[in-house]
């Protein structure tokens, strides 16, 4: 079983996230090996194209938006929100066929999911949630790596939170990480994986005495929930050590962070690694955003330097079938990567009804033309 | 129809402007996939040879000229202007066969132009010719951009000149220039594709008010005549609306500026784009020239960066088989990837006539050795 | 016979300078293909282990040592000098399977040799010795320069000195290099190739005036001994014109500099270029070893530019068959290419006893893994 590069497809992924995505320059982005422009109509709905104009090919986040329409910035075709051409220079008459392909997308808490796959498939309701990362009662900081290396090693990576301990030496990473056994359950049917590891008396990271307040040892709790392919979510809690929560659920003593990662696919070798660290205390202070901003994000880019390593590595021995080995800190990983790999057989299956025949001028690109492009929005 | 990448054989190209030529330094391009060392013989006759010393493949553009003659960087040895190897070191009698194929060579307008191609088949008096780049009567400034793109993506840049509206808006591009029906011609015989775009009352591009002192709106021709494979020539025109040149060819209230570019195949996916701009106005301002030179330049780097996108667009699309969808304004650009393909087919032929056996240690060369290198010079 | 770019196994092959490997930091060397993690223990034995984790691949060169055990960077597993796994996050067990290759490695005469190949075959009387390198009556200069070149291409270009006339002319290349005849001896059994080249009255370069300070021409001698596959050793000689050593080897006149070369083949296309500068004169002269170094290294990265450009010529043709011509100056190096083909060949043989079989996670690295990483230890 080893780390995927084949994308699961009839999936819903996070493309940018929803501030990125404006009324007046066109961001490309490209999902699962396709190209996408993204922008936003007057009316304020995002809409996700195929970022290949039908005449030569020539990359429509390059051109320009007018009245929520796109132009190509090489010979000025231009498109409408569903992927119909609707001008075409020098003639009056468009072709039938000039049109591209506009992806399913919805826009929920704070980022634009587009589905890739086929668009009869498209639910909005299956999009995983993440609330607090648009809710008041929380506070934010976020950012976005881009990774050289394969989406299955960032899975891999986050699903294993033992490499704290190494990798993270200083930061995030304390002795016990490592040393506490962790549990894991499956969930196949719903392509969920959940990682716990409690640590009942452990070394505080600087990071949380620092934002906490919290003196000494620590009760440590990292809850982890994988929503594959894309979606990432470590429910951390930080309380002074015998803590629990109350059977009420209420948990004055805690400190929580709801970490998240949306884990994007871009090419096969190349990963966008969206990273959103929301607080529920001293959720005023901006020397804490401040500060969490730029220590999460050191973190990220320590996790980001190994993966590229690991990425080369990976393309080097690709051919020579070098096996890994296996122990117990990888059964999250392992499930995770089981449940990857059904997803990418299921989505290599024939659609229960007939597919929309290709657009010329638009093969390799999934969605029908026409399609309306959001399936639901905030 | 895609954008061919293999190169039309047995044809002139241009190599390089003949003031880069020169008895001190050689200078190195890849031309059609040969490389070639060019240099100048002290009684000033430009000389092509194959850019590899027979004895370990060492480029010969990395040596030094000795009397006219060119002597290998790395071991020394030493050859004629026909190629031939008239000096080795360590010993004194010269092997038969060392020997690095000459090519043919036409100096004319200011070009260097090489034949790639069966030596036997080159005929010097084939060259295409714009005159008025070495005429006196004329004013020239020039450059030469390398481009990471094949050259047929720029051949469909420049057989079609709507792109200007978009790609150049605010330089040459105004609405007209989209918005004008063109008429082609191509003559399948001679391998010429003529387009015209007669704007009758058209805004006047910045560049061509400021270098006239036309006002207000006017009549701006277009009358493009590329002869494939490598000159592209644009005859341009600019008048007051409503004049037109008298049936004698006079054309006194007409500004004229006679554009060409050599589009010349370097590897397969790179293109030595030269361009050059006369005029017939303005002849001695100095300021002219200048602005007219950073102007174009401008314009040329503008299609350099769409051209180099397209390239890594049309690598990523090559094995799946994307199809364009072609409208009334790629007449031009359709026309001449016809001629084009007719040569490269044409080029695939046997020779007539039983091609020279290729000389041991110069496979894949093009040239019979000892060839005279120069067909016709100025 | 072309350039070999395949690596001779079951051989000694230079990874680094003594003074390079340590307790503090793990070195990365990749030689023959093969990724290498150097370091030192506490007792002072330089350690080669396969640089991969078992369990995801990970770098080992990117951990840390703990008393001398080498601690994986991600996730913490743990390698004694031996290669085996001696300690794994999470668990008290560690699995049986879990060991990396730890190379036969012999520190001499300043150099870290590691055994690619079976180890079962190493025998460290083999290593080729070069003791002045390490002996106090002699004074070095070093360095080493990484090559984007075939090691084929370095071997060619040492054992065929003529090149110092044209590559390194104004340095240590004088008219007499290439013009005074060779003599070679190839002894196939042993793998060793001889040039000589006794130049009897020379100019003398200005590298050695200046650090011997005689005047006027030279008796000038380079007497080569290449060691296949990795060393290559040059005795060089200066002395006035008409001296010559007595019959019992004294030379009171001569000048003595011993010239080493390790060429160490890192990937198929890169090279480690080890190159020592040893003297018997001006031995104290921190001036002249200053010289000698910064003179060395500008001369050995002339060899680096112009082999890094035939590589780039050479890959360019790899598949068209192009044929070098070989003159009386490439005796040396055409017996040398004939003695690596054979080792190359050779080592491609099946083992005289079975092999060991190989360790899951292991595949592709050549050592049994705990096989005394040590054979022979200055």
């Amino acid at each position: 079983m080893p780390v995927p590069t084949a994308f699961a497809r009839d999936q819903w992924y996070v493309a940018a996230y929803g501030s990125e995505v404006g009324g007046e320059e066109v961001l490309a982005r490209t999902v699962c090996g396709e190209p996408l422009a993204l922008y936003r109509t007057p009316d304020g709905q995002a809409v996700a194209l195929a970022d290949r104009c039908v005449h030569r090919r020539y990359p429509l986040s390059e051109g320009t938006l007018e009245d929520g329409r796109l132009v190509c910035g090489y010979h000025g075709f231009t498109y409408d929100r569903a992927g119909t051409c609707v001008s075409v220079p020098g003639q009056t008459r468009v072709p039938r066929t000039a049109r591209v392909a506009s992806y399913p997308l919805a826009e929920l808490d704070g980022f634009v999911w587009v589905w890739i796959g086929d668009p009869a498939r498209a639910d909005a309701s299956a999009v995983p949630r993440a609330p607090w990362l648009a809710d008041p009662g929380w506070t934010v900081v976020r950012g976005m790596e881009p990774l050289a290396a394969r989406y299955g090693l960032l899975v891999d990576n986050l699903l294993d939170l033992s490499h704290e301990t190494f990798l993270h030496a200083g930061y995030i990473g304390t002795p016990e990480v490592a040393a506490t056994p962790i549990t894991t359950e499956a969930d196949e049917e719903r392509g969920i994986v959940r990682v716990s590891r409690h640590m009942d008396d452990a070394e505080c990271p600087p990071f949380y005495a620092d934002s906490t307040g919290l003196k000494g040892r620590v009760s440590r709790w990292q809850d982890i929930e994988y929503h594959a392919p894309c979606l990432y979510l470590l429910h951390s809690r930080i309380a002074p050590v015998g803590s629990v929560p109350g059977a009420d659920g209420s948990d004055p003593d805690g400190f929580h962070t709801e970490i998240a990662y949306a884990i994007t696919p871009s090419t096969e070798t190349t990963t966008y690694d969206f990273w959103l660290v929301a607080r529920d205390f001293a959720r005023e202070d901006e020397g804490v955003s401040s500060f969490l901003h730029e220590f999460n994000r050191t973190v990220v880019l320590q996790d980001v330097t190994a993966l590229d390593i690991l990425e080369r590595v990976t393309a080097e021995e690709e051919d020579r079938q070098v096996q890994e080995l296996s122990v117990g800190i990888d059964a999250g990983g392992l499930a995770a990567r089981r449940i990857l790999e059904r997803m990418i057989a299921r989505s290599a299956e024939p659609a229960p009804e007939p597919a929309a025949v290709p657009t010329p001028g638009t093969p390799g690109t999934p969605g029908t033309p026409g399609t309306p492009e959001a399936v639901a929005a905030r």
